[in-house]
């Protein structure tokens, strides 16, 4: 069975591409294009939804899996443009949460 | 120092959306459409440049802060969003990557 | 035939929403929810392509169909918002360009 | 005073982007690539709002500017998107709904 860690899936998305000579397609550009549309379809199934409806999207076989399948677009090309731009994910986002921790500092 | 994994990224947002109370704006709904906002943040660097341009994106300092930051903010979204509905964001990717091996077979 | 102007258009996007009783759906939210995923589907049209190709897309049929359909998708959202929020586009727009002629002067 | 129709509109932009020499920034992919970033900064405004503080966004008239402002750039990207595909976004529209008549016929 396959490691479910983020370096491994990233090391999957690269040789997937690679057997399939997408490689020339996967500019930073292109990548961050796809991200955002593939962004787009997952909150098409969000867009008509109350926030309740939304927060009890789950119960919904049908709308549950294109909401997993979704997620997995976006991280996929996620992880595909932070490839292409040799950026560490979990180290961006961990800076990320320490800067905003200092820039919207809790209530007392 | 924080481990840097997906879960303990995920409970530090989590963490961090519970002391400031915003829990309320984090419905699913919300977090897909500011995941898409975040998307296109991270698009905007790449709008107008070229494909080579955009794949020497990040020897430009500025430009690279910048991408690591909207990457970090995408995935933040993800990730809030996939507590939110209860998505394991790995499983989901490997389940994905299994899909389309079958579904895009690579060529002999 | 029917008037091609903005105002009729107008007119027929917002009969043709109280006809299905779409009217509570229609919040400015989800109308810029909606705006937003139209525009990534228009923009799915072009991710993969190179600028060469992208500027020969009119002369395929099938995408020359897609891209007028999406087109027209994305201004109906933009006119339903604007109605939603009595935004006159057309000043809007004559606005936002004297404001970019004063802030981008025209080189010498 | 300037014309305020779509032509008119139109050509103003054509003749700004000109005098700036950006036409070869211009291809279909990047307009829609813009187009769909600009739609993002649209959407962002509502993207914390309630469905009942959205149909009152206009009350604030900080949010109001805004709105105005982000709806001309969803526009001017459009038509420049148009006018380099050649596509008559009136028609394209009044076509399409009436496609949309024949697909969702009104109830009864």
């Amino acid at each position: 069975m396959a490691d479910l860690d983020i370096a491994s899936l990233q090391e999957r998305l690269s040789e997937f591409a690679a057997a399939r000579e997408w490689g020339r397609y996967h500019t930073p550009k292109n990548l961050a294009m796809a991200l955002m549309v593939e962004a787009g379809e997952l909150a098409e199934i969000f867009q008509w939804l109350t926030p309740e409806e939304s927060a009890d999207v789950m119960s919904d076989p049908e709308k549950a899996f294109r909401v997993r399948d979704e997620v997995a677009d976006v991280l996929a090309y996620l992880l595909q443009l932070a490839s292409a731009c040799e950026v560490d994910v979990l180290t961006a986002l961990a800076d990320k949460i320490d800067r905003n921790e200092r820039r919207f500092p809790p209530p007392e």
